[in-house]
């Protein structure tokens, strides 16, 4: 069934955003009263379009069951990247579970944020994390948090760790391993270049443990998609 | 250094593609006697590039020692996809270490493969992978393999596992834990729509463990490095 995240809940009516009544009506090619799943606050809801030929609405039918686990708190920190690796982090990050991507400023990162466009970027941004929580079926949609510095990666709380090439550093697994205790983890993935020394410090500084993803080599936009891989197989029971 | 993976060894010289020396002269743009590493045969050599302004050619200098792991050897078999799926499970796959893309007809693969295409196909596939392996510093280039029926499969060796949506099944992560042992692994995705009855019960007639890959829902794209990932993971030390 097609699940949409709803902007609001009104009574028995969820507004969905334009784009969503768009989908129903001309892609999915819903029918009158046909059952979607609406999303709103984390809870989860069968609905059904009406009106489906002239002013459509979305009406709540009942709230569903589901189990929300007791999740540990992902979040990957990645610089900015070329368009179509960020979509393919964004996207699949979203399917792997990440609950945040938080976007950091790096000195080796070839695309430098440019403020004036910002705006536009994380608008498109917020749909593809969007449209990938409504296909894995999830019940939140992951944060995309735009940074100014590093230094306020001090207040991550939780396990922290940064991937580094360097192999005199811990495996990813051995640390992991005694890791997945916590419950929020935090992963700093850095630009094809490398970490400035002055930034590999700061991040040492701000309690990152350093380790090693093992012998490949892989491009930047690989390694957050084999980290959440490899969280996701670690807490599996 | 830039890698290459050579067509042939003819006394100290290297052959190498077209594409590549262009790549070396136009791309690269690199200087008179400029050091490069070749590959060939699974053996790593140092080389360096001469007449780089004529009739560019590529000598040998010296063999270079490497590890060379024994490894579980890893082959997955997938459905044949739309070209940009195709295009990041090849890329992304050599990158994490796959040995064999075994691309097998599915009865509700959206894509069918038409034998008249299936030649130019391959030659960007094998293109892909061949990139791939240069830029992650392979020493072998993964196999593709066009099947024309499942039936074959019966005859692959090690540890054979399918994934399916299914929850009755075992979690991949207590199937692989006690079977990175093996010389050889094999995993078998299936297309969006999944296998039909009578294929899963062929593949499960020919030795296959089904497994489950836990609660996320996840593109088919997806799940091919959802997997490799984690055999890195589990097989990392």
């Amino acid at each position: 069934m097609q699940r949409y995240f709803a902007k609001e809940k009104v009574e028995n009516t969820f507004i969905l955003e334009d784009l969503d009544y768009h989908h129903i009506k001309n892609v999915m090619r819903m029918k009158e009263k046909e059952e979607i799943e609406i999303v709103i606050d984390g809870i989860l809801y069968l609905a059904c379009v009406k009106n489906i030929i002239g002013d459509i609405s979305v009406e709540l039918l009942k709230e569903l069951p589901f189990k929300q686990d007791k999740e540990v708190q992902k979040t990957i920190c990645i610089p900015y990247l070329k368009e179509q690796k960020m979509d393919l982090i964004l996207q699949k990050a979203t399917e792997l579970g990440v609950d945040e991507i938080i976007l950091i400023p790096l000195e080796r990162s070839i695309i430098k944020n440019k403020e004036e466009k910002e705006n536009k970027k994380l608008e498109r941004w917020t749909r593809i994390v969007k449209e990938a929580s409504e296909q894995s079926k999830r019940l939140h949609i992951p944060k995309i948090i735009p940074l100014k510095d590093l230094e306020s990666l001090k207040n991550l709380r939780g396990l922290k760790l940064i991937c580094i090439a360097q192999r005199e550093c811990k495996s990813i697994k051995k640390v992991v391993k005694t890791g997945v205790e916590c419950d929020k983890i935090s992963m700093v993935v850095g630009p094809e270049g490398g970490f400035s020394p002055k930034e590999e410090e700061l991040f040492l500084q701000m309690g990152f443990i350093p380790v090693h993803l093992g012998k490949r080599i892989l491009r930047t936009e690989t390694v957050p998609l084999y980290l959440l891989s490899i969280l996701n197989y670690e807490l599996m029971e």
